[in-house]
């Protein structure tokens, strides 16, 4: 199989990703503008659009390795096919929520879906002071959706295990139980940080409560299998706008923790809590909402779907308290690992030093807060109490 | 794929078994002798010797159907696949308790494995009051060393996510979800026990906390995803002497819950404690020392195996609490299902009426102890003091 794949796969160029829309019919020949528009590090992306038309395609094509601050390493290229599958999945539980999707095909990893570029990067608007109302409502009802119907509340068992098996995605989970889970955490040649911070740093090092309690989260990554996560999704994977919302780049997809994507989200967000200068307080609201969303919505698909013996309310309750406890340890690695690991966000990075500085220790507290004290802070509307004091 | 399997499907006969040896080359033309002895429900199973050697093979076939209590449902043949790469792999980690492994063929549903009919089985053995005193040290050790190296402390992540493909066994795992954690907790027809228990039963059935605790046990079996387990380790799958020890049948096999295997092995050792008038202490004993056993073997492969961060002594003491908690839970469920559900164990059901009816209402009282109050138990240690009382 590799071999065919290694045979059949070639890299597009601006011309043979026209053609390849061509020859799938989507494009007749027209005058058509495109751009790679991919950042180069682990995929190529082109946007193309017959001039005149109001809506283009993306292109999308995986590069035979990764690129992330200067290093490189091979990476299958199969997580195309993952990605393309979950965008198709998505499309069926929640489409209003997903880019539409066109086209995939295996060998090349290539996947055409539509183009959004005339939304907003979330995380870009963010920064920028954007308000996005109803992105709360819509994040919410996006993660309570795929995450029921591909959970064992809304999946048969037969249809579970065959998510597990669609998406074993070890190359890509290796990655993240690397930068999420571990390196921070120890001396990691991966880490960067400012030199101001090494004392701070060596703290979280030396601190063997949360050394043990980042290893319980991580032990938790690696075997609860509890719903089809996204498992990327931070505020650079979704578009939005006054009105819309689609949730982008699901190439870690696999079935893992639940509370692993409530956590990632509500930690992304977070960055804007402790960067922004005002309407904090909107943000805090946004993660409080996104909770209370996601727990209606779950819940209220819960009464329609669940059969026998899963449908006692207890647990229910009892699940939904441990997805928010799994959340609240996520929160506090994504918090510190975007600080001081190898991929950082641009809401701190493009801060002045000084006042970076000062927003890391924070933010780094924080995250040891999380960690520690997850099981006493339960939920999101009690840990944004911590924050206000 | 499937349609080629049933191309080249067909039911062996002793002639034909004899045949598939000899090309094989494990006989040459000598003088066979050849018997079927399977119980005709899941498998043939065909016992060959060349007259005059002392050891022979076991040809074992996966039939196209299940048979129990009369009912009949069309099962996978792929079983026998999961079966023959458990028994290889088990040969590699601790070949001393499973029978040699020589071949297996995946279209024809043929696994051929070392004869072990010069051991007893354990349950016939037990019932007839035999003591094995290798036994409690055996069966910890295999459960250790199987389970560590196919959990996240002794597997690479990616050799985890292989043996999830591996292992992904809908079909089986789908007669352990109805047999174990749903059929005997509700008015279901695969039930089958004496009208004398119909009240005992029905409490069961209305006892709102119980049914709580078994669902949440349920969920634990879809998603924890902890290390490869046997999955029907009960004491007729284990052929036993007084210095051997060899565990069969893993066809149920798949990556899930440690505290399954731990705990049916218990449980069905349990229903000696049931049922025998005399030596019930040499029966708790050995659970304990299953317990111990386990415990200790576990640990020192965890010494020298596991890498940062899971090499934190609590996370090891917290994992190996909770697998025992699920084993408590899982021992209540067995025992109930053994009793009113649709497989039943030879310990109990040779026992006259009077006499079972009494040590069934036992057995059901203390499955449910077992089920409500596995949090408060937590050890088998506990679990046995509850017995002698």
């Amino acid at each position: 199989m590799s071999i065919t794949q290694e045979k059949k796969y070639k890299s597009l160029t601006e011309e043979t990703a026209i053609s390849f829309l061509q020859q799938l019919g989507y494009l007749e020949n027209e005058v058509c503008e495109c751009v790679e528009i991919g950042d180069g590090n682990l995929n190529l992306v082109f946007q193309i659009k017959a001039v005149g038309k109001e809506k283009g395609y993306i292109v999308k094509q995986a590069l035979p390795y990764a690129k992330v601050v200067g290093e490189s390493w091979p990476l299958t290229i199969k997580r195309a096919t993952i990605e393309s599958q979950a965008i198709e999945l998505y499309n069926k539980l929640i489409p209003e929520f997903v880019p539409k999707f066109y086209h995939h095909d295996e060998e090349q990893a290539i996947t055409v879906i539509e183009d959004l570029s005339d939304l907003d990067i979330l995380r870009k608007g963010l920064i920028l002071g954007e308000s996005y109302p109803l992105l709360p409502k819509h994040i919410g009802e996006f993660l309570a959706t795929t995450l029921f119907y591909t959970s064992d509340f809304g999946a048969s068992p037969a249809r579970k295990k065959e998510l597990e098996k669609l998406f074993n995605n070890p190359e890509l989970c290796d990655i993240t139980e690397g930068l999420v889970f571990t390196d921070p955490f120890f001396n990691s040649e991966t880490n960067n940080f400012e030199d101001e911070l090494k004392n701070v740093v060596q703290e979280i090092w030396d601190d063997e409560e949360l050394q043990v309690e980042v290893a319980k989260l991580k032990l938790g990554f690696f075997t609860k299998k509890e719903a089809l996560i996204h498992a990327d999704l931070h505020t650079g994977s979704i578009f939005t706008s006054s009105s819309e919302t689609k949730v982008i780049d699901p190439e870690f997809a696999f079935v893992g923790p639940v509370g692993f994507d409530l956590g990632q989200i509500q930690a992304n967000l977070l960055f804007q809590v402790f960067t922004r200068l005002e309407n904090k307080k909107e943000i805090l609201d946004s993660l409080v909402e996104i909770e209370k969303v996601f727990n209606e919505t779950f819940t209220n698909l819960w009464k329609e779907h669940t059969e026998y013996p899963l449908n006692k309310k207890a647990v229910l309750h009892t699940t939904l308290d441990n997805y928010w406890i799994d959340a609240i340890g996520v929160i506090g690695c994504e918090l510190i690992r975007r600080s001081i690991g190898l991929a950082h966000v641009e809401d701190v990075e493009s801060l002045p030093l000084a006042r970076r500085l000062v927003v890391k220790k924070r933010i780094l507290q924080f995250g040891v807060t999380c960690i520690k004290n997850r099981f006493k802070i339960r939920n999101i509307e009690t840990l944004t109490r911590e924050l206000e004091v």
